[in-house]
């Protein structure tokens, strides 16, 4: 029963626990404590992920005390929008939670992105708890506090910043996720470890092989190291206002990009993000921030955790000018761009978006 | 071009300055100076507020340097919901507007609800500006930070708190409000003079013939009274967490059942509010933490102001205790009630919500 815990710490007292094991969801004592008394609790997931964890989720938080009743919502990116928000509003209304009850993501990023913001918007708030079941909202989307919904117009439109109270992640979950979307969060990993953390990119070289076997010793390491750079990262810029949150976007404006040309439906997001990654490191060899090798070092990397490193028909100039204009970390035609200055560190820089092209 | 200042200061060093004056908007200088710097600032107002007041805040942002659109929403309550919101988000889209971009609301507590969660929710937070014109929205709605959203299901079941950078209140935009509006508004005046402030209490008796012909320099000091009561309520508990909030709830606890039971059509909010501070005021005697005369003159002075003191077919205990169940501040269905306990002071009481009835 061995697990790790941090605490990310946020103006006016407020904290959120983030608990990390292999088998979390199934330990003989909740790790948390009691810390729900008779409350209710909405476990918000989907179809595919409640055949997997939703008895387990349900005894875990048992444990802690509450009354949990589900939410399933249809599985896919393109749910996460006002009509399945509806349908959560709904659900809440008709069992009339309060603002005392706790509503719980258990899923990967759409899960965790549509019931925070459903927790963040209903009533003015609800209690919230992550319970990440992919390896990217493990170590990215569940983590931090952002939610978001699409609008027809363009993904995330709809979003607040809301912290759960707690985060359990329980790596034993990575073992049934497939192979793709296993994949496609190692996207993520790699981003932290190009951001912030050399040693856990030396880490990723050393133990590829366990490491896509899914060994748990080595994924415990692995996500737990990711937690500790994004903890920094948001602690230090809750909402994202003060421009330190913004080295997170790393790989994320091409990523975006990517996913806007191609629709949303034939990249997953990490893969989209792996796509990213390599563009902006061309960007940052192309600004003088990191040399040939290094620029190479980078893409072998993507390359060797199964990601694509090209964009299919690749980047029409005019297309992503049009993109990056209702992008929401563009202010007044300029772009602040995290650009990597080696393997392990970035920095951001105001750029032109021309000089993205 | 007199005007009072007031500074909001909430966790992590968000500030919120209000600027209250009489022909403040008409001011030849911007007494916020030049805040906004060729960023572009939706107006979100209704056709009515718009013919009086739209040139005239369009030119007080301009001052600030806000290039300026209008959004212009149906006037009215039932337009306070999802249908609108959209119509909202649509416009953002349509003018690709940004986080560093501002949203202002101009015109009453529905107006402010609506561009506040719209703000709050739209690419994770816009900047935001309330230009409250009704007496309800100068002294309460508008300060604080509180959305709200109607669902079929019930009143403001969605909703944020999301602090606006500004509030511009120009007292001299109560002489064109309708007679009933006012006196509406008189009731959380009343409301504020009750639970902590007895010496607005006694210039309500005073002042009552002035203030009722809209004086400006009575309403001034009126306004900017109940800013000062709110002021420090909100900041003590910005988001309703520790109780402190809970006493600005004084008459709305019947009010909202009033409300409900007249199907937000009969009543006026302030309407609402006053028949509800009656009632509470009849539980505070019953409980003994006012006399008799004490209830007599919270009943006096509310009349006085032309306001109803009985909901007509009175409250049944069944509906009462059925709409208690969806309300946010019940908690295991004990009721947290703002008592009054003389006439400038007023202390929140955990009853049982069987105590209410």
């Amino acid at each position: 029963m061995e697990y790790k815990k941090e605490i990310l710490k946020f103006s006016g007292m407020r904290q959120c626990i983030v608990l990390t094991g292999s088998g979390l969801l199934a330990f003989s004592e909740n790790p948390a404590g009691r810390w729900g008394d008779g409350t209710r609790c909405a476990i918000v997931t989907n179809p595919v992920v409640s055949g997997h964890y939703l008895e387990r989720a349900r005894e875990f938080l048992h444990q802690a005390g509450l009354e949990c009743f589900e939410v399933i919502v249809p599985d896919g990116e393109q749910y996460k929008n006002p009509g399945t928000l509806e349908l959560l509003y709904r659900a809440f209304v008709d069992r009339r939670l309060n603002r005392s009850d706790v509503i719980a993501a258990l899923g990967g990023g759409v899960i965790g992105d549509l019931a925070g913001y459903a927790a963040a918007t209903f009533k003015r708030g609800l209690r919230f708890v992550q319970i990440p079941t992919t390896l990217v909202a493990q170590t990215d989307a569940a983590i931090g506090g952002k939610n978001g919904v699409n609008l027809d117009a363009g993904k995330n439109l709809l979003g607040t910043v809301y912290q759960p109270e707690f985060i359990f992640i329980d790596i034993q979950t990575l073992l049934t996720l497939p192979e793709r979307e296993f994949l496609s969060g190692m996207a993520e990993v790699i981003k932290y470890a190009l951001i912030a953390d050399s040693d856990l990119f030396g880490l990723l070289e050393e133990k590829r092989a366990a490491i896509l076997e899914r060994g748990q010793e080595e994924l415990l390491e692995v996500v737990t190291r990711c937690i500790a750079v994004k903890k920094k990262v948001v602690e230090a810029d809750e909402r994202e206002v003060l421009g330190v949150r913004e080295v997170l976007n790393f790989g994320h404006t091409f990523g975006h990009i990517a996913e806007t040309l191609t629709g949303y439906t034939a990249l997953l997001h990490g893969e989209a993000v792996a796509i990213g990654m390599k563009e902006e490191a061309a960007v940052a060899r192309r600004l003088g921030a990191i040399n040939d090798d290094q620029y190479e070092t980078v893409r072998k990397m993507i390359v060797s955790y199964g990601l694509p490193d090209k964009l299919p028909g690749g980047f029409h100039p005019e297309a992503v000018q049009d993109i990056l204009s209702q992008d929401k970390k563009i202010r007044t035609n300029r772009i602040r761009l995290p650009v990597l200055t080696g393997i392990g560190t970035a920095e951001i820089r105001e750029l032109k978006c021309a000089q993205l092209l």
